[in-house]
């Protein structure tokens, strides 16, 4: 492309920056652990299988990335738990995503192996996309990325 | 957990399927590129940094397991592009997902690199996720995650 509008986000990305701040297949596992409300370490251990020091790593990480807070829940001796702060919260959407995907591609012909229910209305939550606009439900095709505010070409590469 | 209600997703959850499917930086990054509308080998090297082979492999992974159909689009010598199957095309809210994400956290004080607009409506698109069934925008504390018709706690383990 000659003049491509989009050279900017080659250097800067928000994908590209998430991806290299969490693409580490023991990190999306523990967030996943942690959305279904596993909050020690000897849980997560057990539940994902993980050698002890890989867990342990991924969670300082977590924890000095600001997605979890480690709070003492026990005294004498001090056992802590990992919970998600709000940053770690946030991240559900792509848990959600993950397994949206998953269970229609992954799953095999007897379907899902879990289901989400949304206590709110108390049905199954299927979630879709819909844009914070208009709320019509988003599909790839019908959406086209910009500069945004943060681009700069002149940190592209 | 004595009788833990979730123990069977510790043995199949579409999560850790599609984790373990994509979870490569370069595969998220290549699904990208080819959300923004690259199709073209040499371009995804170009954009991505990434060395010929690992580009190779990952495009081979993606079109055996169905993301990515490989066509010719010239003859003599024959040039293939790689073009999204509807299989790929439904990983988009992932992309979405993790964009957002780093939008919000990651982007730093200039804002995101990149915006979203929603053709339909030609406003931003700010994607919000919300439940299938009564459409209130869903959030991590609102979702209870239950045995699916997948489950099965024989294979647990």
């Amino acid at each position: 492309m000659p003049d491509d509008p989009l050279a900017h986000r080659h250097g800067r990305d928000s994908v590209k920056a998430t991806v290299d701040l969490l693409a580490d297949r023991w990190t999306f596992l523990i967030l996943r652990e942690a959305f279904f409300g596993v909050r020690r370490f000897g849980e997560m251990q057990r539940n994902l299988g993980v050698a002890r020091t890989v867990l342990s790593s991924r969670l300082k990480m977590l924890v000095a990335e600001g997605l979890f807070d480690r709070r003492p829940y026990r005294s004498d001796p001090v056992w802590f738990e990992y919970r998600l702060t709000d940053k770690g919260l946030d991240f559900y959407p792509v848990a959600l995503a993950l397994m949206q995907w998953g269970d229609r591609y992954l799953a095999g012909p007897s379907g899902a192996p879990t289901i989400l229910r949304h206590r709110a209305c108390g049905h199954h939550a299927e979630p879709i996309w819909v844009c914070g606009h208009c709320h019509l439900a988003l599909h790839a095709r019908d959406i086209q990325p910009e500069p945004g505010p943060g681009a700069s070409r002149d940190e592209t590469r």
